[in-house]
This record gives C-alpha cells, sequence and structure tokens, in this order.
C-alpha cells in the first residue's frame, strides 16, 4: 500500500517511522518546504520525493496530511476534487471544527477521516520525528460517522498498529476542551516566555536562576509559531473564551495577594493542586 | 560535626542524604510536623529526633532552616538569640530580601548564610527528598558581605560537597529575579490548573486529551500550597509586578487573536520562542 504524506514533519514523519515494520507500506511524500522533504527522504522518512501534489495523489492509497490547520483547510478540498473511490484520506490537525466544516458538502466527504493525534514535542520538522511518539498515546477521530465503515475501520487498524489508542468525539466538543487542555497551555507559555525575556535581557541571570519548573512551564513557547498561531486563529472562539477564564483565575490569584488573604490564597492554591487527582 | 535539620521536607531531607557519604556529620532534625520528623528518621535522613527546637539548637554546630519562608521569618532572630559563637546558622528559603531584613539588626547576624538552592520538584515531605536533588545545581547566597569570612567558607565547601555550585548575589536583586524567573511560573501554573478543572469536571476528559505539553505546563500547580502562599505573600511587590508585566503579555496575544493579526501574532510567537536560546 502507498501511504502519501503530505508534510514531512514531526506528526507525519513520526507516522511513518511508527510503521517501519510494515514491509507492505510505501511512503512518499510530498511537502512544499523542498528542504524538509530531502531531509525527510535522506532520514528513510520516505522513499519517494513528489513535486507536484497531484502526482502523489495519483499514486497513494492513503493520503495523511500533517500540516498546519489553516493549511489544512485550504489542500483538503483540492485533495478531495482528485481522488478515487479507492482513496482514504486522513488530516492530523490539532483543530477539526473548521475542518471538518471545510469538506462537510464535499461529494467525497466519506472518503475523509479527521483526526488529531495527542501527541508531539515542542519540536518540529522531520529531524524531530521519532518512532515512538504515538506509542499509547490518543488519537482522537471526529465525526466518524461520515466516514464510509470500511475505510475508517482500515485506517484504525493501521493507526493502532502506529501505536495509538483510537477515542471517537463531535468536532466541535474536541475543539471545546482541547482550547481549554491544550491551546489555554501553549497561550500561556508563550505569554510567560515573553514576560520574562523582557525582564530579563541576560540570559545568563535566566540560567542560573532557572530551576527545572521554569523550564517546564515555559517549554511549550519552544513550539512551533507557525503551526499554533494558525490553531489559535482556526480554533479562535474557543481560545479566546479559554483566555477570559484563564484572566479570571489569574485576577483572583493577584486579588487574594493584593489583599493579604493567607488562608484564601493557600485555599485557593490547595484547589488548583487537585489536578494531581487526575494528573498524578 | 552536628548537623541540625530545621524542617526535614524535600530540600532539608535531601540535603542530608547529599551528604550521606560524610561520615564525619551527624543529623539531627526539628520539625513541628511530629509524622514529617518521624519520616525523616525512618528514611535515614536523620539520627536525632528533637522535641524541642531549643535543645537542637543546643546540640548543634550548623543549623540548616528550611521551612516555609514565612515561618523562617518567625524562627530565625529566635534562633541567632540562642546560638554561641561557635554556631553557623543557615536557611534555605526561596525569598531573601524580607528574610535577611528581618535579622539585620541582629548581634549574631555574621553567623547567618542567607541560601536559596535552585532545586526543587513539585512533591513535598521527607519522602520526596533524595540524595541527588542538589547535583550540579545552583545555591545562591545572599548579602555574605554580612557573614564571618570563615564560616561562609566553611559552608561552601560543605554545600560544594552536596552537589551545589556557589552564586552569590544581593537579596533584593535576587527576589527582583526570582518574582520573574520563578515565583511568576507557579502563578501561572496555579491559574491554568484552576482554569482547567472548572471548566472541565470530568477528569476522564482530560486525561484522554492531555498531551505532555499541558502535563509540563500545569506541574508546578502540584507544589505545596503552603510554601507557596508564603512565597507569594513574602515576595509580594515583586510577584505582583511580575503578574502585571505577565497580563500585558497575555493581553497582547489577545488582541492580535481578536484582530485577526495573522502576521504578528506568529512574529509573536517567534520572540517567545527565543527562550530557546537561553533553555535549549
Amino acid at each position: 500500500m502507498n501511504v502519501l504524506l503530505v508534510g514531512v514533519g514531526l506528526i507525519g514523519g513520526s507516522f511513518s517511522l511508527a510503521l517501519k515494520h510494515r514491509t507492505d507500506l510505501t511512503f512518499g511524500g510530498y511537502d512544499n518546504r523542498e528542504e524538509a522533504q530531502n531531509e525527510a527522504f535522506d532520514l528513510g522518512i520516505i522513499s519517494q520525493r513528489f513535486n507536484l501534489l497531484s502526482e502523489g495523489i495519483k499514486w497513494a492509497d492513503l493520503i495523511v496530511v500533517s500540516v498546519p490547520v489553516k493549511a489544512i483547510r485550504g489542500i483538503l478540498p483540492e485533495i478531495l476534487d482528485q481522488i478515487e473511490p479507492n482513496q482514504t484520506i486522513v488530516d492530523f490537525g490539532s483543530t477539526k471544527a473548521a475542518i471538518c466544516a471545510s469538506v462537510a458538502d464535499h461529494e467525497n466527504r466519506k472518503q475523509f477521516i479527521a483526526g488529531h493525534p495527542i501527541a508531539g514535542t515542542e519540536h518540529s520538522g522531520p529531524s524531530a520525528a521519532f518512532e515512538g511518539l504515538f506509542r499509547d498515546k490518543n488519537l482522537i477521530l471526529c465525526d466518524t460517522r461520515l466516514t464510509e465503515p470500511g475505510k475508517l475501520k482500515d485506517f484504525e487498524a493501521l493507526a493502532t498498529d502506529a501505536g495509538f489508542n483510537i477515542i471517537h468525539m463531535d468536532s466541535k466538543e474536541h475543539d471545546r476542551h482541547l482550547a481549554y487542555i491544550s491551546h489555554l497551555s501553549h497561550i500561556t507559555s508563550f505569554a510567560l516566555s515573553s514576560a520574562v525575556l523582557q525582564k530579563e535581557k541576560d540570559g545568563e541571570v535566566i540560567l542560573d536562576l532557572a530551576g527545572s519548573g521554569f523550564a517546564s512551564t515555559v517549554r511549550l513557547a519552544k513550539s512551533s509559531p507557525g503551526m499554533w498561531s494558525s490553531i489559535f486563529m482556526e480554533n479562535k472562539e474557543m481560545v479566546l473564551r479559554s483566555i477570559e477564564a484563564y484572566k479570571k483565575e489569574l485576577e483572583k490569584l493577584e486579588a487574594l495577594i493584593i489583599e493579604n488573604q493567607d488562608e484564601a490564597l493557600e485555599k485557593y492554591l490547595e484547589d488548583g493542586r487537585k489536578i494531581r487527582r487526575i494528573l498524578p
């Protein structure tokens, strides 16, 4: 089976590496960054390079789209226009509602699967890809009632083989939850990094005084700006709501400090600490 | 040499464990939580238990105070009142200006060393202590010109043996930097945890959708509420300033999303990403 990776970075690349044991699969790649395409070829992520997307589409049985979410929305209808009934197309974007809406009325909608791997690192590009990225991680598949059951079943078997657990969810529900559980973490990290970099011009001081706590909290600010600006814009409404809710919490905390409410402050922190019950 | 740990939790406990190879040292402990004292004894952190602080002080050559910063300020003058000229007292609190101010005029000030180990985890108590916590970590010593040079030199040798690199800093400078580089990270984590817990009542959903990114960003919200409420109040002015600066950054980000400024948003994230130069 021929698998075309549209986007050969961290996610697309790791999908290929996770399926390296599958000798029945051949991975090809299309990426508008020629350098990335060549790097993926050199790293053994793909064994075929396509300069034209249309050529890749003709060649493929399965097409996996792992590019920034805004680009997915642009490219997806174009791919669906060109595919034959035997082909399946999957996207691995981090937002799902706008992507699903963009192809809702497409005549080939039933050949499309909307996916979101709950896996990643703050690094990006083919060299960041690794075999175990998806091991025991969740793959959220959205609005799967709109996909042909046979194609869905085949893809789920492949994804399971790549290490994923499969979870089904409505695309709007997905975006609402992800705004809080993922997108907001990135917002708070980027803002923290900017606040600290503005204040501390001397990197040496940061290095001397930063414990593992700061490193951990600011880690997501190392993530790809293109990918994340695209996610924030695609999930704009929910992301803004999550920022509002977060600002309210921040202001509660601030008020307790201003008003010297030691006990209420400790109580507030106790409540925040309950996250331990979920993530021990 | 007899070392009295006042507070036998993560920090005090790890100091003892880091010096286990030093057969010339005997560790004793005083902790107003009797359970913690017994746990530290069972874990081999201390071999002597004191029910009265004054008894421990009489016994000790070196006194290491590792309790929440507010408690340090309360206990420190009391200890300085009781010590003999041969004794040294060190504190390991995370804020330094208020602590240094609280003993500035004490006649035994020169026997005191104000320290802050840039090391820790989100866990607390004797059972969280481990031997390698301080290995290659920085120990910030503040206002050391006010300490007797011989006592300072001896303690620095001991701290180095425990794994620390020693750095000297003015106590006010320390607190200003730490507000941004450490305290603010804790504020943002606690607020993130509260915002997510408020919105997502179903822990299962968080667990399904939380990648390593959320776990990393929210990790510090698992930290000790007593310790951190105390730190925020002790360093109130600087902490509030850091929250203000952070809120400005958050609002910049929010405005770029509201106004659909895709390019400026990506540029903002690029700037935040520069933290990679310091923490690769």
